[in-house]
């Protein structure tokens, strides 16, 4: 093999006259007047190579190149004539002019297209997806994945974190989602668990004085994939000794306006704006919203505290509030169809119902005849103009909020083109708890080893621990939660404290997390710390639609790599080496 | 809590005046003519902090501390009086007058030692690992190991080389090691396997064009654990297309010559050394020879051609090889009862015996009187001085130098202290194919991606297989396998030729490869690659006597995690959901 001298992405006119070896894809083949022009393509760039027919040996060659042949090609390079000058390629103002020339590899017409930018099927692009990262738009998302991840370790680094390795193979604690388990072969019936995060890893290593520790670490959960989620998915994880809050934000606003600048110049705000979790409910009916919409909440109770229309007089009296957004122009695409799917979409999240106001050739509203003087304050309130819709709702204020966040987010995904730019906020003080209905006992809402404020802790531990307060944080972008993170407890009697309200005995407690609070005994220090999901973000910043696009070997929804055919049956021997035999007349669900 | 304004390692003499707060560990208590002496550690040193009896309730406060309770102290920065300057600690010209104290945490006297270097058992360093880390020699490794890798991270993005996550959930393709497997609980009956290399994947990357890959990356082996060997361990692994062994020799020499220099000052040669694999089992009857000992083979059959002495005469006559080595210095520790133990090893290795000479007040061995000639020409061929030992043996070439091999492997390891410094080499030409004695077949020695040669496979393919070479190759330091690699083959013809002689069917091959063969339909381009031991790699350069060492949270050799108790039981719901079930009457073995 000839080995490059230069990659397909460098030469430039000042290279001209120079003898030069390139090794790479045939992209594409053009024939102009008996000349034949060929594509090359690397991961750097495109270079035109011209054969020229004189040279009869090689020109008979290169008429046998298909698209994605490999080949090694020594030649000239050359300016190109002032009307060949491609100024769209880096390297559109040269050519080479082919001397000799080596096939290094065949290729079959390949079943999907690399060179255009009409995607295949999602299956296809999965089954051949070392041909769908030949794709120059995938190479540019993995080349930005890699560098985002580089300037976080150089940033983090430059700030004395240390990248601090912790095990994949541990052990299963169910909390939280399901756990990937591993069975051993060497202690039958016994069984590792893939980490869902390194969190008590990355607490331990603070016990153990590591002071900064960070880590681009595979996490994994067993859930049913839904919604853009993979079994096995990247976290930026850190934590810090002897900081709070204030830290862990500086720490991470630093690390990414840093490392998105250099690697897509993208300037994000120096201090993220912060909104506490109930101000972001009340305000957009969810803990991460995307605020680029608008749609902000406005609670007008006081504008019905006196109308005579009973359904909302009712609601009021009772302790409900009236809330209401407008969604700026939308009123034309709200015909009375539409707008029953919304109120039908409204009671599926338990909203009594849907109230809408149309400024539309005056104003439309389904309470119109009941309350016209409170629907035109309404108007007058938001500032509706013609071509706004209005969205209201009456009832407990949290839960109402919720349901129409939901409606917001609706509108969100299913009316409007996606917005421009970034929103980036943090989302603090969420609440320690939050009520599992279906299992009817408390659990952590972030997990269980976040501080709780301990005001709210001392007051309100047995009389209403719902209403406790934590030291937990998100960082939300574009409405997708990035971050999540907290000031961790440090201290054994409230980590046995917060354990017991969420229901772990004694005996549960020791036997999960017996080592973590052994590790407390001996001079814990404070902490705390954070984990990004680097997928979304990557994803985000390249533009990209899915997750997968940012992944270089994803799964399917169902969790399958339709590649290699993973996952698969294994051979007997190897279940009856772990002891294990499968339930029968249980293969796989259709 | 007051927020540190200094680490505690980094407090000078021109700070003196300044006032600060550290946070650490209460590392030492001294009493010094009733002042309190308390050195305060962190991960960045020591600083001693006075404590004055004068001011009542601070001292007070001060008497109170117990090693490892973690702290915040305000103080003012004095110089250290002259006489009590610690010109060993880089903060001992200072010392801190400490004018207020918290207490953040309060520890148990703690089950090991985190001052003196008197190392605890294995087994208590494992349960306690928060305690262990907390020792600076624990601390100095993981340091250690963060700078390796992020040198190497720095070298390899400097080349163009993309850092790109493979897939943990992968398809078991049983070959080699065993797999560790995870149960699909989407897909009940199938499992994911743990990769025990990215080798697929980082192939199929080449394919796509990335064209230089690299990964810092877990890999799993579910082997019978002995020796220092852990279930999940840590490669560099490196992948480059268009090139050939030698750019991977130079890209390998580059990253790791820099990545040390840079973290420990040691300069390694330019070049390394080659060999052989045929050399090195020659010359050291191993492919990982630690050339640090000496000790090389000769071939002293010449010598032997006319002896009398039946036993060495007839085994030349049918085609064996007389060899032999020295033992500089060594006689005086070969004993009679000693030197029986290594003729008893000697048979274990299939070696019919060991010959010995000794060079001590004259000349001893134990065919002196069978052949005294040859004996003494055997002294002056091989230098031998008075106090040297020399061992011989006699038989077909390969497996007499293996088993000399063996033997010089355990007079290092039981008669030698460790040598200094770095022996560093790579290992060439490796055979392409082994025969499994056990399954009597012939398999991949290094694995079935690897390029034979050609001209080996085409003389060789059908008549003796097991003398075709490849272009697989290993990195030794020190007598350790620290890397492994090779050209690949990249040609559909040639990957089926070499699956069909090592006995896959071509159902077989299709069934667990059939990706990578569909693959190589399409434009594969050369490539060629490495993967090294992060593990290893670090244990050398720390000095340290166990990869255990140089890992945050390593495993017993059994597999277990003594902290948190993984492997552990999981409830009968979460093997429900994945349709297994145990094996009965087969529990945990003892």
């Amino acid at each position: 093999m000839e080995k490059r001298t230069h990659n397909c992405g460098e030469l430039r006119k000042e290279d001209a006259g120079k003898e030069v070896i390139l090794n790479g894809w045939v992209d594409r083949i053009r024939d102009l007047g008996g000349i034949k022009f060929i594509l090359l393509r690397d991961r750097y760039g495109f270079t035109q190579v011209v054969f020229d027919p004189e040279m009869k040996d090689l020109y008979q060659k290169a008429l046998t190149l298909s698209p994605e042949y490999v080949v090694s090609v020594k030649g000239k390079v050359s300016k190109r004539p002032k009307d060949a000058v491609n100024p769209q390629m880096p390297t559109g103002e040269i050519e080479v002019h082919a001397m000799s020339l080596t096939i290094l590899s065949e290729s079959e017409t390949p079943p999907i297209y690399i060179n255009i930018d009409d995607e295949a099927s999602e299956e296809l692009r999965l089954k051949y997806r070392y041909l769908d990262l030949r794709r120059p738009k995938m190479q540019k998302n993995l080349i930005l994945r890699h560098e985002i991840a580089q300037n976080i370790r150089g940033y983090l680094n430059s700030l004395n974190f240390l990248e601090i390795e912790t095990p994949v193979l541990t052990k299963s604690t169910p909390e939280g989602a399901r756990d990937f388990l591993v069975p051993s072969r060497i202690k039958p019936g016994k069984f590792y668990a893939l980490p869902q995060s390194p969190q008590l890893f990355k607490q331990l290593l603070m016990v153990a004085g590591m002071d900064r520790y960070y880590q681009i670490v595979k996490c994994y959960r067993d859930e049913d994939f839904r919604a853009d989620r993979q079994p096995e998915f990247t976290q930026i994880d850190l934590e810090m000794s002897f900081v709070d809050e204030e830290d862990i934000f500086k720490v991470t606003e630093g690390m990414l306006n840093k490392s998105i600048k250099e690697a897509i110049g993208t300037e994000l705000p120096f201090e993220y704006d912060r909104m506490t979790y109930d101000e972001a409910i009340d305000t957009y009916g969810s803990d991460r919203p995307d605020r680029r919409y608008g749609m902000e909440f406005h609670d007008i109770t006081e504008i019905f505290l006196t109308t005579n229309f009973r359904v909302i007089s009712s609601a009021i009296k009772s302790g409900g509030v009236v809330k209401a957004f407008k969604a700026t122009g939308l009123a034309g695409r709200f015909s009375r169809k539409a707008i029953d799917q919304y109120v039908e979409f409204a009671k599926s999240q338990d909203l009594g119902g849907l109230i809408w106001i149309k400024v539309e050739d005056g104003i439309k509203s389904s309470i119109l005849k009941f309350c016209p003087n409170e629907v035109i304050s309404t108007v007058n309130h938001l500032s509706a103009e013609n071509g706004d819709l209005i969205l209201m709702a009456v009832g407990e204020s949290i839960s109402t909020s919720k349901a129409l966040g939901k409606i917001r987010e609706k509108i969100i995904s299913e009316e409007l083109t996606e917005a421009e730019g970034i929103d980036i906020l943090w989302i603090t003080e969420f609440p320690m708890f939050s009520f599992n209905e279906e299992e009817n006992r408390i659990e952590a809402e972030h997990h269980p080893f976040t501080m709780p404020d301990l005001e709210d802790m001392s007051q309100y531990k047995e009389s209403d621990p719902l209403r406790i307060k934590s030291k937990a944080y998100d960082l939300v972008i574009n409405g997708f939660e990035i971050g999540s993170g907290s000031v961790r407890i440090h201290r054994r009697d409230i980590q046995n404290e917060v354990f017991q309200l969420i229901g772990l005995s004694k005996e549960e407690a020791e036997a999960k997390f017996g080592f973590l609070l052994e590790a407390f005994k001996y001079g814990p220090p404070p902490h705390a710390g954070i984990a990004l999901g680097l997928d979304r973000l990557v994803a985000i910043l390249a533009g990209a639609n899915s997750i997968r696009d940012v992944i270089a070997f994803p799964k399917t929804a169902s969790g399958s790599d339709i590649m290699t055919g993973a996952p698969s049956e294994v051979s007997q021997q190897q279940l009856k080496e772990l002891k294990l035999s499968l339930i029968k007349g249980e293969k796989e669900e259709k």
